[in-house]
């Protein structure tokens, strides 16, 4: 349970920087990270290199004690190398081309842009890599963020042709594999075959999916350079890659294969990411100043995933946020809640954005531990008590490691793209079902391990899949070997690798554990709404709805009120044949769960649990008083049962 | 009544093409259309022909005695014509082009594209116009789908130009009747003419809407360049193109002027159409599995009129489609339901999309008789039921002609494109109007012919004209000469050809015979509604209203709340003064179609009936069980009178 | 009290012209505004000034008594000159440049356009500059319309370059200023400065402030530059520009520095304006057809504070117009009612658009006096009434000046800009609440000045500023000299004029004498609204609302349900902390009126009244019938006090 702050030494007089780090000791922060946006003051001019404003902040931060995180500044190519090469500015879909003037103005297919980062990148590492206060290296920041991923340059073109021809051989092979004879879009070279944007109308999915595959490994290989530099100069030091909440642009668990980073960091915005996600309105306005109680968990668990174990926080919101379309002030205590609940999930570090608030440019409205006058802000107030916490508790500051849990949701990168390229209609979102999934299990008081499909998931007692669009045999062999229950969310098995119905039809493979064939599919406006039941819980099918056929031995477990089968089993595995509402979903994993031996509590609205080492955590998110769901004579080493908003305790776990 | 089917050989191995054949013959298909989209197959590079394949194709379908319609294969240009000649490629009203990579990316301005749509139709029709078992022939595919029409690329600027010229002789000419002086538009030239587009504030009108004459009759040319070729090599087929539902870019009467056609094709997919097009949600909620009742019958009378009683649905829905904005299954019986109502407006032949659902590419998820795996699909076992209903009865399979109906409804597609270009509110659409007389008509169970504004009206009873912008002398003439019943909608006579208000003031000539002015007239937002009552009838106005003048002996027969005249009459004419809550409209028809001598009747909602031949069909579209208004012991040749969801009847008809 | 009308000779048969004149005159017309969008018949082509036209037309209008303005035809460069110079087209944010075929197709920081500006300007004011009926000069039309400013251009980035060069001297100081160092958004030179439009995330916020600053600039000096060349050859008559209502893209205190011009003149139209702005659903039912009480009002005082007292409506609007997402009829009475209203407020000249709708162009749906076919329009009958009773009423006719009021607004442009470019919340926008203040003080029956915030304020009792986001000195150097009552809304000096928060936190110098500190602050979804009330009034905090600390002996006079404070003050000066609903601002501002000694009235809903001279007028803009606040014996001039919707009356002023 360690703190960090994110700092920007270049933006402040150095006569303020010792005092800065003065206060961030005393206020319990142990790690600071700086320089990744400030390559127009390391590299003012092309070549010419400026280290002693950097060489000084550094020296004052380590001199207090502090350890150091260094960004490395590609995020914010400065003004003269934009001028000097004009073709790193990423183009938009519409063929238009960003230009300079914020940030992230850059084409990740760029080689001459690659070429300047490995430049600056190795100047960099080269200068601090065995620093002995510069415990972990951070590659650009956000990759991806601000839609400038993809880039339909002719940089990504040229790459693009190069992978394709790496990956099929011959453009015949592409042409059969993608079944370009339809609508005669056969190509006659790989360099014939354009970017996947301005056709008139939608383009073929397999040449979507196949660009948006190539776009995640670009997106890889541009981190994968500046590693490379690193490991070279900072052998000690951790690596990682600050990534962001709800963020599927490129594929994590890809991107962090080998050796790529050390530690899976992430920058966490609760509030703001509330607002921006698709919850109902009236869930929007219940938690407007405490975040949904899942926002922040669902990601944690994801990269803890990402990290093999090891993740961090990087930003953490630190009060009012400026880039939702509202932003409201958190609740009270919501700056302590967020600490303590991403160490129930197993961070090892939280990190504030940021020390103090920039009173100038673009983030002059984004908050900060200390108000633009130099006073805490009420967010640093709260984190001044958490930090006091911790170090008065030797349970909290000494936390054991975050276990294996009994529950696995598949979450898979692909089976997004696949369902954004072809949502069938308007309102269907597969992160957004995954997510209704997983805050179904985390309200049956459920710790849950988040894992990519080609996880070994044999330890695991439940595994629930919201969906995932291609159905692996190695999958289904995991399947025929375990004894675990598994459940199957719509659209599952829908599609082969190369973007195809399966010739078997849906759920493809997965009928050799299941013998159900989907005949026909629907995507349902929202006045169409077909009703069902299940137990005694009453609902309706959302957005996607499908007409399946039990085949052998298959049961029926539940159908809708048209006699279309609604769940369906065989053996261990459950099909759920369309989205169905909230308490139905959570109504189909407590029935699984139940028969997995895994025991459940349906906690309180709005509260959550997470067990880590020999602890329980439990928060309240919802604007009620409630009870923590504590044995009668609980030990509590934080707080007590009784939990106003934005209240957190923590009490020694006896059993479960 | 005849079925048919899409189909596309190149899709599938050869091995599959006889048992194809075999099973479409099986099914009671009599015709299938093959090879549009297959350019690339028949010229893989410029100017080198592959024959074989599609002479194999047909051959093999000959051989099972179908009748073959030929698709020219112009809706999609390959590759290589595109690198070649890149001007092919259609411009956006943005000025930025689109790419290759789906459909329908050509300019139909691009005399490069029109001379490449020669040679290759030449090519085809040279090989195959004169097969025995080639019936027919199609002509590109859906032409203008995709906002492809207009392009507004330099070719197109070109002709506009000649257009121009031709049109109006000098410049001069042009400036005074587009009114150039107003706002200094005045052109020196007439290739100082620009497109309508890119103008920081509204272009002229006439500016716009001669534009959208010109792009009409480009379309329309394009079209005409192949049937110049087709012609010429198969003089014995049925000439063709497959229009869309809904669809007026260009205007259909016009295009099928001489002998540009021979029948009217037209692709319907009511579901779809129904999720797609502006109904209350209501409505599009009862009728989402079912699609609105006259969502269908309104084109399919439209193309009769446009087919000049020779018409087809080339494409006909057979299960869940994948491009509306969502997509639900239909109901059972509906893809057998739709092929009778097309049969009872006069359909000479309903052929399916597609013989088979494609596992890859763009329409994947679009259905078809077959499932991926090579089953019937459940739309196709309906098809299979209503071949063998036809089969066994004289009475159906030997179907009548589609008689002249009582009732006209002209439809004019200038119309459409000056209340496009001005609609003064931002909710006026004048299909949309003339859709809801229609549909208030259909529910009084009459039958409807639709007719151009210049068609002999005589032999009519009654005349409805949702709206015409411009009253030609001609139509008044007709008037004039009638004794049938007349009832004009609102804006009607509001413009001139050259789009001005006429000088007497609307609605123009329409004053010979109903003495009016309109002296203001008014958009309604939602929430401003003027009140009326028509009879026992409550309601409101609309989107529209109008402050109309009484002259001479004009009588009031209805007014708003606040006094101002709703309906007026004289003689034979009324005209109605707004837009009126659906309801009303059906009211004023119902009186109308009274003093016409018309018998009319309410059907149950969601029922329609449709006379053809010796026979009465009736439909239920609706969600509940309704009951057909046959006499008491007719004489059943199809179901009974007790008409389930999606059921259809029909007895012989006795009288009226 | 005088009446005027716009009229186009050009576009009507000179055999017209006579007749036209000699019926304005018997309507009670005395000015007539002419000439401005006819530089295509005053300059056919490059350098061939054609005026015989224009000579016959000022000299029939003259011959017939009457005053002629003149107008400059920059608004609608022809298409020659286009042609000439493709690079006086304006280039929108997006990059795409706009088309010639409407109007305003300029870009107004090109130097050709400038110099051809001159060029005409010159030519017409040398001819017309003295002629005896010509009585003043109207620089283009509606500068800023239709979003061509700001132009995106080569042309626009050239002049900006010389613009901060001036400005910040050297490219240091401004990336200081600017605080460049973040995102290393620094520049190596002003020419490396860039346009702040397609950036990937937001700009800069002062680079956007300072382009629309340099923007607001380029609009002056445009029209300054007409101005030098008038003053010259028109020494006598009045200069002016026609504003537009609730239009913010440039300063019009800076734009009417000097003697840039001699009256304030802008073009009202009411119903159009009130559908298109931010107000509740319900107003823009409620107020359909007789525009909201205020939305005239509003943009009277503050034309009346930009002219420096003298201001006139350019264009009234005299029915339906054309350009509103809907546009009813106006309700009886109206076209009159605003014809007093405007002149309560202290205009000199009403003048109306059109003299007679033009039946073809852009404009044939925009009504005038006449309609097409020359028969006066129902607006054109109410103007004949409205001067039937000014020329029939000393009192009116002869009516004093407007006073100043006892209470100012202040509304200030770059609040607006600065607002707009950091909304912070979705529906933040400090016009709707500077317009929300303003409406809450007429409910109270005041009259009100508008005024800019370097306005001397020592005469009025109550000063609102509704916000301002710089706090100068100079304003709070006045409320310590001033013992008036102040309120400040929300956001009130909460940035400094380089678009930075202050260093002592917001309000900033506010806190010279009232000290508070703005902690943080938020915005609210609609769904999340803190309660409050005042006095016997509820309400709650709507899109945005502040934390703020009181210090010192400031007093807490209201707060929220969760305790922070909502209104705060110390002496005579109150902030409010958020953005409260309707009825709160008007308690506030009672309480605020009361304490100054100003008496208020509750007005009935719908009807406001305004004094001028010895006259007290009275409106009822609502649909109920209503009863003037006249005293019990009132002298009337015009009406009584039982007011129908779109009633008007007046009375002598007694005292108050």
């Amino acid at each position: 349970m360690q703190l960090g702050v994110c700092y920007y030494p270049e933006q402040w007089p150095r006569s303020m920087w010792a005092d800065d780090a003065k206060r961030m000791v005393e206020l319990g922060i142990t790690h600071v990270r700086i320089a990744e946006f400030a390559w127009s003051r390391m590299e003012p001019r092309a070549g010419e290199f400026v280290w002693e404003w950097l060489d000084e902040a550094v020296a004052v931060l380590a001199a207090a004690g502090l350890k150091l995180v260094l960004g490395t500044p590609t995020a914010s190519p400065p003004k003269w190398l934009v001028d000097a090469h004009p073709d790193v500015l990423p183009v938009r879909a519409d063929g238009t081309r960003w230009n300079f003037g914020s940030r992230r103005h850059y084409d990740i297919s760029s080689d001459t842009y690659r070429r300047e980062c490995v430049r600056i990148v190795s100047a960099m590492a080269a200068r601090y890599g065995r620093h002995p206060s510069i415990v972990a290296w951070q590659t650009d920041n956000e990759l991806g963020c601000h839609d400038t991923v993809p880039s339909y340059s002719a940089a990504a073109l040229a790459r693009f042709h190069r992978w394709l021809h790496l990956r099929y051989g011959t453009v015949g092979a592409l042409n059969d594999a993608w079944g370009n004879v339809f609508w005669s879009m056969e190509y006659p070279s790989f360099d014939a075959i354009g970017l996947p944007n301005l056709t008139p109308t939608d383009a073929n999915p397999i040449h979507l999916l196949e660009f948006r595959r190539f776009m995640s490994d670009e997106v890889a290989s541009f981190h994968c350079e500046q590693i490379d530099v690193l490991r070279q100069h900072a052998p000690d030091a951790d690596l990682l890659h600050n990534f962001m909440g709800f963020f599927t642009t490129f594929d994590h668990y890809r991107f962090a294969e080998g050796d790529a980073l050390d530690v899976a960091a992430w920058d966490s915005y609760p509030i703001a990411r509330t607002e921006s996600i698709a919850l109902p309105d009236e869930q929007k306005a219940r938690y407007a100043r405490t975040a949904h109680p899942d926002v922040s968990a669902f990601d944690h668990d994801r990269y803890r995933a990402i990290g093999r174990g090891r993740f961090w926080v990087m930003e953490q919101q630190a009060g009012p946020v400026n880039w939702a379309p509202w932003n409201p002030v958190p609740a009270k205590g919501m700056v302590r809640l967020w600490a303590y609940e991403a160490f129930a999930h197993g961070a090892e570090l939280v990190s504030y954005f940021r020390w103090r608030q920039c009173p100038y440019a673009q983030e002059q409205m984004h908050s900060g531990l200390n108000l633009p006058n130099d006073e805490l802000s009420p967010g640093g107030l709260e984190v001044q008590q958490a930090a006091r916490e911790i170090a008065a508790s030797p349970a909290l500051s000494a936390l054991g490691a975050a276990e294996r849990a009994a529950v696995a949701v598949v979450f898979d990168y692909e089976t997004q793209w696949m369902f954004e390229i072809q949502r069938h209609g308007r309102s269907f979102d597969y992160q957004t079902l995954a997510f209704d999934y997983y805050e179904s299990l985390r309200e049956l008081g459920l710790d849950v391990d988040i894992v990519p499909r080609n996880a070994d998931l044999s330890a695991y007692r439940l595994v629930v899949v919201p969906s995932v669009a291609v159905m692996d045999d190695a999958l289904v062999d995991q399947i025929e070997r375990s004894t675990a229950q598994w459940v199957f969310g719509p659209r599952s098995g829908s599609k082969t690798n190369l973007f195809a119905i399966p010739s078997t039809l849906p759920p493809g493979a997965l009928q050799r554990v299941l013998p159900i064939q989907v005949l026909e599919v629907e995507t349902l406006r929202p006045t169409l709404a077909p009703a069902l039941s299940i137990g005694d819980t009453d609902g309706v099918a959302l957005h996607w709805r499908e007409h399946v056929r039990a085949n052998g031995e298959t049961r029926i477990e539940a159908q809708f009120d048209d006699a279309w089968p609604a769940i369906l089993s065989h053996g261990n595995v459950r099909y759920v044949a369309g989205w169905l509402s909230h308490a139905l979903h959570r109504e189909v994993l407590a029935q699984a769960a139940r028969q997995a031996g895994i025991a459940t509590q349906r906690l309180p609205d709005g509260v959550r649990i997470r067990r880590r080492g020999e602890l329980t955590f439990a928060f309240n998110f919802g604007p009620e008083l409630a009870q923590a769901p504590a044995p009668a004579h609980a030990d509590f080493v934080l707080g007590h049962a009784q939990l106003n908003t934005g209240d957190v305790c923590a009490w020694r776990t006896v059993g479960d």
